[in-house]
């Protein structure tokens, strides 16, 4: 340290090695999903280790702390500007949190979860949970100890939530959720009643890599994504990662049997990649709050764009003539409104990351359910697989033929995510809170999602979300924007005017 | 540092450490070069700085230092295997080699070459020498500063050399690079004087990208890389990287006036991923010897594909037809004895990565000669354009017309790489003595390349140079597997060889 440096530079150039470790963890990761020959994978490990460990061991320094804490609790407070003050108290309170955890329970985690990868992928590979069940006990046993650390207020599960969704509580989950589940069952079961449902619709065209690569690029240059600060690549699964304010990244994947799963993840992972180019900067840049408000938060711009947007018919409108006209073989093959009906296809199914707009959240749910139960020891592992089933067939109608169908499918568990499932549902319904929200203020948005402009949207949720970053936390800022916090009636209405529309039900 | 852990774990966990920092640095190096947002240049320089910050902390640690002396100068020494001795000795002379420099010049020295690198960008937009010269008069001073540092015995320059080349000496180099330049200026004048030469082949034809590429990789092919540790992308300046023993990665270009530029490229720098994949494993791996022997070694291995194989007449005889039957319109424009000129024409030109296999050593002479008298204070700053352009026209018979052709052309100046350029004559130079010995030791390698079988040559140079890694110097082991150090005449001798075959001569 300098002599005239003051606490408050102190913490905010700590905060900046902080972020520049972060961004050297974001392209290890990037690199490993997209380009790294296999046998890089060994070395690879190594090097995500060492920077895990220096970005600990910073996070957890006795100077960081202490100078947090006088920063917060000394006259000084006082006199720092409003969002210096508010960089302070949320930093403060990260460093407390860490600080809760053990070096040793942080090194066993790290030990325990590899195995547990590991031990995920034989059991898919056997399609035999039991491979994987004495993994996942000694997670829930670790998960538990950790709701012990860290101890939040009320039930044990909030101190889960709470590293993806700050504040959010059970209390509020389990109300919104309740009802969400049992409207979402009725919704479904009225449509899939009725006579105007198809469940087959006529056989999708396939659309070579090639094609499937031009038409993500179009669409993204609809979306008019910034050329110096973004790129695309391909990755199994698609993800967005940042390795820099300007250095945004988002991935797709070409080899799926649908041939429009790279279009809709693009425009997913564009959602989140407008978020990361939107967060707060300059001085901002690389703080505590120059992060997204929570990972539901970050959910909600992906499934805006993805859904609210990406399958509107007024956009459509527009973009559809254009598609048409760069791949007249395969959109010629439909007129506009069939597609429109294709790309909202209702149809339950086994695999969440597959399901449609209508049933995903029933597999979010079922999830939360169960990590509940497993957290407060109401459901042992071994139970799983068949509670998995049952409650399959009791939501969606639909069971498992196996467990990689089944309690398998999804790795979150075997990286010792308990509590991340829930903000997939909390995204989607804020999601549809924004979008209830913009078409009130602008009505207007429906006129410029006809003409293909996407400008004004992209501006208000900046306004509105994107440059606050982590200033607020998600409910706040919802309840800022939209007047009340996660509200899933606002979302069961957008469902019911769309898909009472596609299926001319009331 | 545990208990039981001995002077000699400590010092192999350090080295270890060093070297997965050097894995991310590589990264973050070839990220940059390949894939990067233009935008994330920001970001990029912090996360090379923390590395390289990071990395020279632990290189000049005084636990470090001091268990590393005390290895080399207590009894254990002489209870430790052999190359565990080797180990302890590099690391020991490296570690006390990098304490000589203070760790402000270190810091002015990346600051001065940072600005002097955007001023010769500048410079080579404006053509116009003046605007870099300032910043180069800055690095010379630096230069001889780091000299008085290091102060190597003999000429002041060794101390340059030892970084790239160690233990190599200007008493060597100005002896071997006097008679390589008289001599090849006699060649090339014979050659170009005579009544065979032919200063303008057939017009080549262009292959599009796409060709380009599938020819690498039919070339790749036949090198037979290990896939699972390697990949080629694509950047500006081909370069080649290892991010882990098992991670090598090469780079070339589609983009450059002449279509077979890729092609050579792509055997140069396997030529260097070779040696990469070749050197020390298992305990040694990550230690003070598993890094080359020297650039100059590096560039023998880089230039020993490029050239005595892959300008090599008896492998295009192989070769040829595959080729043409791929991209039957493009060589079936010419027959094999053509071709093989086309790939061996001799072409005095301005820049050295464009010149041939004759004319480039004089190219990299001059920039010696240069050097030398910069950091003698025998030449000026101020003097370089008008001295590179008469140098240029002595030795080759061309003049620049402006300074990006001739004085801005490279950019190892802006960086401070003084010492840098002679590594590439000398690995020329070693390239040719090896080529010499291996068919002395294997005159069945002809057959062999007749057959397209490069395993025994691959084998040959793995076990006489990759093996050793940096365990001997490269004039150690160059002296090992040919009888001598350095030795240009063996080069003039090879050269004679092919050339006067070529032209009819003799």
């Amino acid at each position: 340290m300098t002599s005239k440096e003051t606490s408050l530079d102190f913490i905010y150039r700590e905060q900046q090695e902080l972020a520049v470790y972060g961004g050297i963890g974001a392209l290890l990761g990037w690199d490993q999903m997209t380009y790294m020959p296999p046998a890089g994978a060994k070395d690879r490990a190594n090097q995500v280790a060492l920077i895990s460990r220096l970005s600990h061991e910073k996070i957890i320094s006795e100077e960081f702390y202490n100078r947090a804490y006088d920063l917060c609790n000394s006259s000084t407070f006082n006199t720092l500007e409003d969002r210096d003050q508010i960089v302070v108290k949320k930093l403060f309170s990260d460093l407390e949190k860490a600080r809760k955890i053990p070096s040793w329970f942080v090194e066993k985690s790290a030990k325990v979860t590899t195995l547990a990868y590991a031990a995920w992928e034989e059991a898919r590979k056997k399609k035999d949970f039991t491979v994987f069940a004495p993994n996942l006990e000694e997670i829930i046993t670790l998960e538990q100890q950790y709701c012990d650390f860290i101890h939040l207020p009320g039930h044990p599960y909030n101190s889960l939530l709470d590293d993806y969704e700050e504040g959010m509580t059970t209390d509020i989950l389990t109300k919104e959720f309740t009802v969400l589940r049992k409207e979402l069952q009725n919704l479904i079961h009225e449509i899939l009643g009725s006579n105007t449902y198809q469940p087959h619709l006529p056989q999708k065209q396939t659309l070579s890599k090639h094609q499937q690569n031009t038409l993500t690029h179009i669409m993204l240059k609809q979306l008019d994504l910034p050329k110096k600060q973004f790129r695309v690549d391909v990755s199994t699964h698609p993800f967005t990662t940042a390795l820099g304010d300007e250095d945004v990244r988002i991935t797709t994947n070409f080899d799926r049997p649908n041939p429009l799963f790279s279009l809709f993840s693009t425009i997913h992972e564009a959602g989140h990649a407008l978020y990361e180019l939107g967060l707060p900067k300059d001085k901002f840049k690389d703080t505590v709050i120059s992060d997204a408000a929570s990972f539901g938060m970050h959910e909600s711009q992906s499934r805006f764009w993805e859904n609210m947007i990406g399958r509107n018919s007024c956009f459509w409108h527009y973009f559809f003539p254009r598609c048409a006209t760069r791949f007249p073989r395969y959109f010629n093959n439909v007129d506009q409104h069939e597609w429109y009906r294709i790309i909202n296809q209702v149809q339950p199914s086994l695999i969440r990351v597959e399901a449609d707009e209508l049933t995903y959240c029933l597999h979010v749910i079922l999830r939360y359910e169960l990590e509940l139960g497993l957290i407060e020891n109401t459901i042992q592992v071994k139970e799983l697989p068949q509670l998995w089933n049952e409650k399959m067939q009791e939501f969606l109608g639909v069971t498992p033929t196996n467990d990689v169908e089944g309690v398998l499918q999804d790795m979150h568990w075997s990286g010792g995510s308990f509590g991340y499932f829930p903000t997939y549902a909390i995204g989607t319904i804020y999601a549809a809170q924004l979008y209830h929200q913009l078409l009130h203020d602008h009505p207007e948005t429906i006129d410029q999602l006809h003409t293909g402009n996407l400008d004004s949207i992209k501006q208000w949720l900046h306004t509105h979300i994107h440059q606050y970053g982590r200033q607020y936390t998600a409910e706040e800022l919802i309840h800022k924007t939209c007047g009340t916090g996660l509200r899933s009636s606002v979302f069961l209405r957008y469902l019911k005017d769309k898909y009472y529309e596609i299926y001319s039900l009331k």
